[in-house]
Protein backbone atom coordinates (compact mmCIF):
# COMPACT_ATOMS: atom_id res chain seq x y z
CA UNK A 1 0.00 0.00 0.00
CA UNK A 2 1.16 3.62 -0.81
CA UNK A 3 1.89 6.04 1.60
CA UNK A 4 -0.95 8.63 1.09
CA UNK A 5 -2.41 11.60 3.39
CA UNK A 6 -6.02 11.01 4.99
CA UNK A 7 -8.35 13.04 6.74
CA UNK A 8 -10.26 11.46 9.24
CA UNK A 9 -12.89 13.50 10.62
CA UNK A 10 -14.13 13.68 14.17
CA UNK A 11 -17.73 12.06 14.49
CA UNK A 12 -18.54 12.58 18.16
CA UNK A 13 -14.78 11.55 19.54
CA UNK A 14 -15.30 8.85 17.11
CA UNK A 15 -13.49 9.31 13.75
CA UNK A 16 -13.77 7.78 10.33
CA UNK A 17 -11.92 4.41 9.47
CA UNK A 18 -10.71 4.01 13.19
CA UNK A 19 -12.06 1.30 15.39
CA UNK A 20 -12.60 1.40 19.06
CA UNK A 21 -11.15 -1.37 21.25
CA UNK A 22 -10.65 -2.05 24.61
CA UNK A 23 -7.62 0.40 26.34
CA UNK A 24 -5.58 -3.10 26.63
CA UNK A 25 -6.05 -6.61 25.03
CA UNK A 26 -4.96 -7.97 28.60
CA UNK A 27 -3.93 -7.38 32.95
CA UNK A 28 -6.16 -5.70 35.11
CA UNK A 29 -5.98 -2.59 36.97
CA UNK A 30 -8.44 0.08 34.35
CA UNK A 31 -11.64 0.77 34.19
CA UNK A 32 -13.98 2.33 31.82
CA UNK A 33 -11.74 3.35 29.04
CA UNK A 34 -11.25 2.61 25.05
CA UNK A 35 -8.89 3.82 22.89
CA UNK A 36 -8.33 4.64 19.71
CA UNK A 37 -5.20 5.02 17.34
CA UNK A 38 -5.59 7.81 15.06
CA UNK A 39 -2.70 8.64 13.02
CA UNK A 40 0.70 6.94 12.05
CA UNK A 41 -1.00 3.72 12.31
CA UNK A 42 -3.03 3.01 9.30
CA UNK A 43 -2.43 1.33 6.26
CA UNK A 44 0.44 3.14 4.66
CA UNK A 45 1.03 5.55 7.52
CA UNK A 46 4.46 4.28 8.72
CA UNK A 47 6.78 6.80 7.39
CA UNK A 48 7.25 8.88 10.82
CA UNK A 49 8.71 7.55 14.20
CA UNK A 50 5.62 8.14 16.38
CA UNK A 51 1.78 7.48 16.36
CA UNK A 52 -1.03 8.98 18.02
CA UNK A 53 -3.80 7.80 20.20
CA UNK A 54 -6.82 9.34 21.89
CA UNK A 55 -8.07 7.74 24.63
CA UNK A 56 -11.05 8.33 26.45
CA UNK A 57 -12.13 7.51 30.22
CA UNK A 58 -15.70 7.43 31.27
CA UNK A 59 -16.53 9.30 34.60
CA UNK A 60 -15.09 7.02 37.49
CA UNK A 61 -12.73 5.24 35.68
CA UNK A 62 -9.05 5.56 35.26
CA UNK A 63 -6.25 3.83 33.36
CA UNK A 64 -3.52 1.71 34.67
CA UNK A 65 -1.14 3.00 37.22
CA UNK A 66 2.09 2.08 35.31
CA UNK A 67 5.47 3.23 34.29
CA UNK A 68 7.62 2.56 31.16
CA UNK A 69 11.50 4.02 29.46
CA UNK A 70 9.40 6.18 26.23
CA UNK A 71 7.49 9.05 27.02
CA UNK A 72 4.09 10.29 26.64
CA UNK A 73 3.39 13.64 25.16
CA UNK A 74 -0.58 14.32 26.09
CA UNK A 75 -2.76 16.83 25.12
CA UNK A 76 -6.45 16.85 27.06
CA UNK A 77 -9.13 17.28 24.35
CA UNK A 78 -12.39 16.37 26.35
CA UNK A 79 -13.21 16.99 29.46
CA UNK A 80 -11.41 17.06 32.92
CA UNK A 81 -10.00 14.92 35.46
CA UNK A 82 -6.99 14.20 37.61
CA UNK A 83 -3.59 12.15 37.20
CA UNK A 84 -1.19 10.83 39.00
CA UNK A 85 2.14 11.95 37.83
CA UNK A 86 5.30 10.93 39.53
CA UNK A 87 4.66 11.63 43.20
CA UNK A 88 2.06 14.62 42.65
CA UNK A 89 -1.34 14.49 41.34
CA UNK A 90 -2.00 17.00 38.29
CA UNK A 91 -5.83 18.49 37.71
CA UNK A 92 -6.74 18.14 34.24
CA UNK A 93 -8.32 20.12 31.71
CA UNK A 94 -8.95 21.16 27.82
CA UNK A 95 -5.80 21.43 26.23
CA UNK A 96 -3.54 21.09 29.46
CA UNK A 97 -0.37 19.35 28.09
CA UNK A 98 2.01 16.80 29.89
CA UNK A 99 5.34 15.61 28.98
CA UNK A 100 5.71 11.95 30.86
CA UNK A 101 8.97 11.44 31.28
CA UNK A 102 10.55 7.98 31.34
CA UNK A 103 10.25 5.80 34.32
CA UNK A 104 7.40 7.85 35.51
CA UNK A 105 4.22 5.96 37.48
CA UNK A 106 1.35 7.40 36.08
CA UNK A 107 -2.27 7.38 36.37
CA UNK A 108 -5.09 8.70 35.04
CA UNK A 109 -8.68 9.75 36.24
CA UNK A 110 -11.85 10.87 34.76
CA UNK A 111 -13.17 12.04 38.46
CA UNK A 112 -15.47 14.26 37.99
CA UNK A 113 -18.91 14.34 36.01
CA UNK A 114 -17.66 14.29 32.30
CA UNK A 115 -15.58 12.00 30.69
CA UNK A 116 -11.82 12.96 30.07
CA UNK A 117 -10.47 12.49 26.34
CA UNK A 118 -7.01 12.78 26.14
CA UNK A 119 -4.53 12.61 22.95
CA UNK A 120 -1.12 10.37 23.91
CA UNK A 121 1.68 11.07 21.40
CA UNK A 122 4.02 7.61 21.75
CA UNK A 123 7.41 6.08 19.69
CA UNK A 124 6.09 3.72 17.39
CA UNK A 125 9.03 1.87 19.10
CA UNK A 126 8.88 1.54 22.40
CA UNK A 127 9.09 -0.73 25.74
CA UNK A 128 6.26 -2.59 27.17
CA UNK A 129 4.69 -0.55 31.12
CA UNK A 130 5.72 -2.09 33.87
CA UNK A 131 3.20 -2.51 37.59
CA UNK A 132 4.11 -0.94 40.85
CA UNK A 133 5.98 -3.09 43.18
CA UNK A 134 5.29 -3.04 46.50
CA UNK A 135 8.28 -0.14 46.96
CA UNK A 136 6.62 1.99 44.16
CA UNK A 137 3.23 1.58 46.08
CA UNK A 138 4.63 2.54 49.20
CA UNK A 139 7.12 5.47 48.10
CA UNK A 140 3.98 6.97 45.71
CA UNK A 141 1.44 6.23 48.64
CA UNK A 142 4.27 8.74 50.73
CA UNK A 143 1.94 11.50 49.31
CA UNK A 144 -1.43 11.83 51.08
CA UNK A 145 -3.09 13.04 47.50
CA UNK A 146 -1.88 10.17 45.46
CA UNK A 147 -2.67 7.68 48.09
CA UNK A 148 -6.16 8.82 47.69
CA UNK A 149 -6.56 8.86 44.24
CA UNK A 150 -4.34 5.53 43.32
CA UNK A 151 -5.70 2.87 42.27
CA UNK A 152 -4.44 -0.83 41.39
CA UNK B 1 19.01 18.47 33.75
CA UNK B 2 17.45 15.76 34.36
CA UNK B 3 14.75 14.21 32.73
CA UNK B 4 11.61 15.20 34.54
CA UNK B 5 8.06 15.13 33.72
CA UNK B 6 5.77 18.66 33.40
CA UNK B 7 2.17 20.19 33.15
CA UNK B 8 1.93 23.01 30.77
CA UNK B 9 -1.36 23.99 31.25
CA UNK B 10 -2.97 26.13 28.89
CA UNK B 11 -4.20 29.63 29.22
CA UNK B 12 -6.06 30.45 26.83
CA UNK B 13 -3.88 28.94 23.98
CA UNK B 14 -0.96 30.07 25.19
CA UNK B 15 0.88 27.23 27.92
CA UNK B 16 3.17 27.99 31.12
CA UNK B 17 6.86 28.08 30.17
CA UNK B 18 5.78 28.11 26.15
CA UNK B 19 7.13 30.63 24.38
CA UNK B 20 5.44 32.13 21.21
CA UNK B 21 7.08 32.66 18.29
CA UNK B 22 7.02 33.28 14.49
CA UNK B 23 6.19 30.66 12.39
CA UNK B 24 9.22 30.73 10.66
CA UNK B 25 12.06 32.03 10.93
CA UNK B 26 12.60 32.94 7.30
CA UNK B 27 11.09 32.95 4.21
CA UNK B 28 7.55 34.33 3.27
CA UNK B 29 4.76 32.38 1.66
CA UNK B 30 2.55 32.70 4.88
CA UNK B 31 0.73 35.16 6.99
CA UNK B 32 -0.96 35.92 10.62
CA UNK B 33 0.46 32.64 12.39
CA UNK B 34 1.79 31.32 15.51
CA UNK B 35 4.16 28.64 16.48
CA UNK B 36 4.27 27.17 19.94
CA UNK B 37 6.70 24.00 20.59
CA UNK B 38 4.01 22.14 23.37
CA UNK B 39 5.63 19.03 24.00
CA UNK B 40 9.21 17.05 23.60
CA UNK B 41 11.53 19.99 22.94
CA UNK B 42 11.50 21.59 26.47
CA UNK B 43 14.55 21.36 28.93
CA UNK B 44 15.02 17.95 29.80
CA UNK B 45 12.33 16.48 27.42
CA UNK B 46 14.15 14.99 24.27
CA UNK B 47 13.56 11.12 25.38
CA UNK B 48 11.36 10.76 22.61
CA UNK B 49 11.18 10.65 18.99
CA UNK B 50 8.90 13.27 18.11
CA UNK B 51 7.59 16.86 18.97
CA UNK B 52 4.29 18.46 19.93
CA UNK B 53 3.61 21.78 18.26
CA UNK B 54 0.80 24.41 18.51
CA UNK B 55 0.14 26.67 15.33
CA UNK B 56 -2.39 28.79 15.40
CA UNK B 57 -3.47 31.02 12.19
CA UNK B 58 -5.47 34.69 12.67
CA UNK B 59 -8.67 34.61 10.23
CA UNK B 60 -7.66 35.21 6.60
CA UNK B 61 -3.96 33.83 7.28
CA UNK B 62 -2.30 30.79 5.98
CA UNK B 63 0.47 28.57 6.24
CA UNK B 64 3.46 27.88 3.52
CA UNK B 65 2.80 25.62 0.64
CA UNK B 66 5.56 22.97 0.92
CA UNK B 67 6.06 19.77 1.21
CA UNK B 68 8.72 17.33 2.84
CA UNK B 69 9.87 13.81 3.18
CA UNK B 70 8.81 13.55 6.79
CA UNK B 71 5.00 12.95 7.80
CA UNK B 72 2.77 15.50 9.59
CA UNK B 73 0.02 14.43 12.01
CA UNK B 74 -2.38 16.83 12.57
CA UNK B 75 -5.49 17.55 14.89
CA UNK B 76 -7.37 20.54 14.96
CA UNK B 77 -8.04 21.80 18.49
CA UNK B 78 -9.59 25.76 17.70
CA UNK B 79 -11.74 26.49 15.28
CA UNK B 80 -12.10 25.98 11.64
CA UNK B 81 -10.91 26.66 8.66
CA UNK B 82 -9.75 24.80 5.21
CA UNK B 83 -6.27 22.87 3.96
CA UNK B 84 -4.87 22.35 0.47
CA UNK B 85 -3.62 18.07 0.89
CA UNK B 86 -1.91 17.29 -2.05
CA UNK B 87 -4.55 17.80 -5.02
CA UNK B 88 -7.61 18.21 -2.70
CA UNK B 89 -9.14 20.64 -0.58
CA UNK B 90 -10.33 19.37 2.68
CA UNK B 91 -12.50 21.32 5.36
CA UNK B 92 -11.07 21.32 8.92
CA UNK B 93 -13.59 20.94 12.03
CA UNK B 94 -12.76 20.34 16.00
CA UNK B 95 -10.87 17.24 16.54
CA UNK B 96 -10.47 16.65 12.90
CA UNK B 97 -7.07 14.49 12.10
CA UNK B 98 -5.04 14.32 9.31
CA UNK B 99 -2.24 12.45 8.34
CA UNK B 100 0.26 14.14 5.99
CA UNK B 101 2.28 11.76 3.66
CA UNK B 102 5.55 12.21 2.70
CA UNK B 103 6.07 14.95 0.02
CA UNK B 104 2.72 16.13 -0.54
CA UNK B 105 1.95 19.49 -1.01
CA UNK B 106 -0.16 21.24 1.89
CA UNK B 107 -1.08 24.56 3.18
CA UNK B 108 -3.58 25.40 6.21
CA UNK B 109 -5.90 28.51 5.47
CA UNK B 110 -7.98 30.24 8.39
CA UNK B 111 -10.68 31.44 6.17
CA UNK B 112 -13.31 31.65 8.16
CA UNK B 113 -14.59 33.97 11.18
CA UNK B 114 -12.36 32.36 13.40
CA UNK B 115 -9.06 31.10 14.23
CA UNK B 116 -7.59 27.83 12.91
CA UNK B 117 -5.41 26.60 15.58
CA UNK B 118 -3.89 22.77 15.63
CA UNK B 119 -1.68 20.38 16.98
CA UNK B 120 1.28 19.27 14.29
CA UNK B 121 3.18 16.00 15.62
CA UNK B 122 6.46 15.66 13.72
CA UNK B 123 9.48 13.25 14.15
CA UNK B 124 12.76 15.23 15.71
CA UNK B 125 14.84 14.53 13.02
CA UNK B 126 13.25 15.97 9.68
CA UNK B 127 14.46 17.21 6.52
CA UNK B 128 13.82 20.46 5.63
CA UNK B 129 10.71 21.61 3.75
CA UNK B 130 10.47 22.46 -0.01
CA UNK B 131 8.96 25.02 -1.74
CA UNK B 132 6.88 24.34 -4.86
CA UNK B 133 8.45 25.02 -7.98
CA UNK B 134 6.17 26.04 -10.90
CA UNK B 135 5.25 22.27 -12.00
CA UNK B 136 4.42 21.79 -8.73
CA UNK B 137 1.58 24.81 -9.03
CA UNK B 138 0.55 23.93 -12.28
CA UNK B 139 -0.70 20.52 -11.21
CA UNK B 140 -1.92 21.89 -8.01
CA UNK B 141 -3.96 24.59 -10.16
CA UNK B 142 -5.34 21.62 -11.96
CA UNK B 143 -8.10 21.39 -9.39
CA UNK B 144 -9.94 24.55 -9.29
CA UNK B 145 -11.11 23.98 -6.00
CA UNK B 146 -7.21 24.19 -4.77
CA UNK B 147 -6.54 27.36 -7.83
CA UNK B 148 -8.97 29.35 -5.57
CA UNK B 149 -7.74 28.10 -2.32
CA UNK B 150 -3.44 28.50 -3.11
CA UNK B 151 -1.58 31.01 -1.97
CA UNK B 152 2.15 31.76 -2.78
Amino acid sequence: MQNRSIIRRNRGYRWDGISLHEYKAEGSHFDRITRQTLLGDGEGESSGAAVTRYFEIEPGGHSTLEAHQHNHMVVVVRGSGTMILGDETEDLRFLDAVYIAPNTFHQFHANGDEPLGFLCVVDRERDRPRLPEKADLEKLRSNPKVARLLKT
